[in-house]
């Protein structure tokens, strides 16, 4: 089978990776690549570590030029993914990076992204429980957020064995491409070299509803997340520190226990030896999630910690590895679980 | 009044710190200059940004070099500082930037280094609830931790004022300078650069007990604390991002309240306005302290962050704060509020 | 005598080192800061590092903001110092940290910005033979370029001693805030951590005929300079790494008797020792610069390099030594030779 | 064909990079991996990006381990390799990642390295005229030096062409791993973040004879070398400035010609369009070359830049290249051209 596939939004971070993978995988063609401000220019200058696909022009991005794939991947501003998914007919597998398909919950959407509600599409984090059924033979996916994506395979085996409290506390540190390639002041490297620097405090980050979403339905009730999003001093990667109060009696044993368990086979997720800590430049450049996690005697919680590419976990990997599964192709082909490091 | 200063432990990044703030300092005459392995070696080698000092050679840390001075600054490895001090007689102002007598507990001593507790020295904390006055005319200050100096700044107010319960969950980044300048592989900047991991996870953070004694003293109560501390990619700062659950009825107002007034007239403590957050280069170099709070109502929780520079405010400035008190000088004596950024 | 000074163009890298530093000065005074499209905003949001002076709004750039002070400090865009200058009248000191008056030759002004040339003002580069003469008395002050300073204080004492062929070769690298705080794609974080890249290669640079200017000045002929600038992943700092080829008969004593004898007694310059080299971090947030020079026989070149701070030594810092030698303070006042390591 | 590949050096920079690129070849099976100080311990914990490795442990680097393998990587400490390639016996492809059969010259290895010089390998640069010959069928490859790949890669079509004197001046930054893991104070992430510092200058890097070396037979004379290197605030990465006077006559137009028939072809080097420059982001963690040339007519000089990735093209995928070109297999294979970025 040769999947034939569109990429809109190639300009940007998310665009680029999808590019990066889709290049390494063996049984995808890269069609149309399109972009909006930068229609007409070349990869090459766009995308300068693309080197095979230099000489390609970005199409600007319309149903025309979206016509006639297997698979169109969305990179675009939320908001925008509904109208372009519209015109690509129902038989186009429509992979989105964006938010506007992950939520279930229509008043959650508004009160975060201050919009209407588009949808709710199949949610593309296979590991988690019922996740690969949602995805098998499905023509859209909603790919989730990058910070949803490291928290919730930090967190699910603890609220699927019911061991942690329906309170979880999250701080997690991401690189700045994260941020996309938007030209804002904060984001010079003259800005974030060197510091760290918290932002949407307090319960604003748009991330956060989306973990709660999946975390609640691990649990079977509804957990509560106290997320703080930082800004750090790399341009890939994201820490997750995640913690709940255990529940009376859970040892660390019990922990230990379930964590194996709801991750044993998984391609892609890595419960390290004991002892062993997750660290970013351990998964980036690949597919790969490193996940540890302890109890805290003293303190009473369960601290899991996940590492993940913001950009390949994150995003352009974990749609790759939910289209793999969607069209009933292995799902780590053209994925790989080695980072590259140093 | 001139006052003479020797530094022990003046080849690593405490005792650079300690050096460089003293160069600055006008009522400071720098005396001794000492090291172990090091000793014969000059400080243009050893630090090289010490351009004023180059020629010094480091002298061995002996009574007998460190005899003759007003104050004298340890920044020894843990354990050797009791010894080193018995030496000076009780005239001498002895600053210690080692853990050694940081704690009031002795069990909580051996319990986290392993050795019998040398005792407990008026701690170099003026912050605090009743700190100025501990440090007045004292001939023996144990200079805070880093990470419990951003922690401790950050929550007191909260507790002080009964906003919050006794439970705080802590996630800390620190620059790599915090680790010292020992050769272990995981500090060699091809690990570093580009990396974001945790460590000492799950209570055993040699830190976590002098957290709970700042905050417990703060509360009127014993105050639990989950920490975990992160190593980020840059060399200097701390931004420690604090939480707690509101105590029923708590709110914004309370909260924001509760801090100016806390923090109301604190030399080096600078709540934002509202809406800005701590950045840790904002306070690069300098003995600032950036803090930010704000309520989480869906979640419950306050959240507290804080912005240090772990060498300066989180170490050597810090200690020369606490030596002006002290000595009766002027507290911000030969100490900035001006960050080195971008 | 108290100085009081203005800064223009106080939102941007140069303006807030300038105001950094003027902090710092026991003789200046902070009057107006001045800005353009961000006037009416707070220096607490645009420089969130200069503590002192949070609350302080950005007036806009007008003749009547900038009356009545001694001193004026222009960090603005090329081409515009001259009409502010021309506002200020002949009394007030002048400082241009910008470009307009740096070249003597109204030709090569022309070939590389493209405009009228305004005319030339004393060169702010003391260490220059004849340099500090120039400055005594002065109302107008060119303050050199980062490039050009790093260059010419690691060349001209070979040039001077007529030790080198008149053909220099420099690759310098910068860190990110030598491109202020403009808003361009390459200048992201994620684009500049992890990367070095040359740019304005071949001569095009605006900083070489500035180069060319002063080496030749010191040998006395003209000097030709092949100049590549290189970005690197830095937030400060200027390496520069100069050569050419040594006369006939030159030998290393001779080159090093050149540079001790050249840089004997300057405050700010110092000639490391023999086998150790410059590194930027050590002259971080100071005005000091490494300097060293070795012969490579092989090659038959002379090798000097050195590190400066950019946007101290490079821009502010020279810009404030300067000031105090045209108003006859003493040359060293309220500048550093300590670097902020590491 | 299945070849089977060991590695002896595996705990390394070099070692761990030869794993992650053998782990994605297409032919070939990971047999012995091997260590000397680490032998006993899981590449889990050494190597954490390798997953698919992590429960293998590093057996010690003895003939009997080695035994048996169609290939045999070495990784190691310049002057080991002769004694372990002779215990391989003829018919195993050995690639030494060291340096020790680099150069033709026996003196310049004994001037250089001070030790006896063990002999010359076919030399694996296959861009280099002559290079695939001298690969092909052969059962011995000296892999070429980081900064060599780089710099012959940039400047050999000038020399070939005949345009350039032979006198050749090169400054190159390198990221850390360049300098390996050895626990060497100047290489802690808190020295190496936020600085620039040359090492080795005035002709003492013993990469420069292999320079010499490249560019002589590429211009059929004697071409001298001025080599600086220096070490840059990233992990990975090489970018060389590289320039050389140009002969007289020579116009742009016959420097880009020549480099556009010198590279055509190369399945890994990509001279870029006109106005674009390398940066070594766009190549990090694959084989491809980025390169850029101009004639800087003002200076009279051919400045000539590349950018590798100094673990891949520069070591461990320069290696498996030249693998792949002795064993008849497809040059490119298990290599890519497509860089991780941003």
């Amino acid at each position: 089978m040769t999947v034939r596939a569109a990429v809109a939004g190639a300009s940007g971070y998310a665009g680029g990776e999808l590019l990066r993978l889709l290049l390494g995988h063996p049984e995808v063609e890269i069609g149309a690549v399109t972009g909006h401000s930068n229609a007409g220019q070349r990869l090459g200058t766009l995308q300068p570590h693309l080197g095979p696909l230099a000489d390609r022009e970005l199409a600007p991005t319309t149903p025309e030029v979206l016509a006639g794939h297997d698979v169109v991947f969305l990179a675009l501003p939320h908001g925008q993914s509904a109208a372009v998914a519209e015109g690509l007919g129902p038989d186009v597998l429509v992979v989105d990076c964006g938010a506007d398909f992950r939520l279930a919950d229509a008043a959650d959407w508004t009160a975060f992204y201050g919009s209407p509600h588009a949808g709710t599409w199949p949610y593309g984090l296979p590991e988690l429980p019922g996740g690969r059924a949602a995805l098998a033979g499905t023509k859209r996916i909603a790919v989730p957020g990058c910070y949803p994506t490291a928290v919730s395979l930090a967190l699910f085996p603890a609220y699927a064995a019911g061991l942690a409290e329906p309170e979880a506390v999250i701080v997690a540190a991401s690189g700045t491409s994260g941020a996309g390639k938007a030209l804002k002041p904060h984001l010079l490297g003259s800005e974030v070299i060197g510091s760290m620097s918290p932002y949407g405090v307090g319960g604003g980050h748009r991330h956060t509803p989306e973990m709660i979403q999946n975390l609640s339905a691990a649990a079977g009730e509804r957990v509560g997340v106290s997320f703080t999003p930082t800004l750090a001093p790399m341009s890939r990667g994201i820490l997750a520190t995640c913690s709940a109060k255990a529940r009376p009696g859970v040892d660390a044993a019990a922990v230990r226990g379930a964590y194996v368990k709801a991750l044993a086979g998984e391609p892609f997720v890595r419960l390290l030896p004991e002892g062993q800590w997750p660290a970013t430049a351990a998964v980036q450049g690949c597919n790969a999630v490193q996940v540890q996690v302890a109890l805290d005697a003293a303190a009473g919680r369960i601290i899991a910690i996940s590492a993940i590419d913001n950009l390949t976990k994150g995003t352009a990997g974990g749609a790759v590895q939910s289209m793999n599964i969607a069209l009933g192709l292995p799902e780590e082909l053209g994925l790989s679980t080695i980072g590259v490091a140093p």
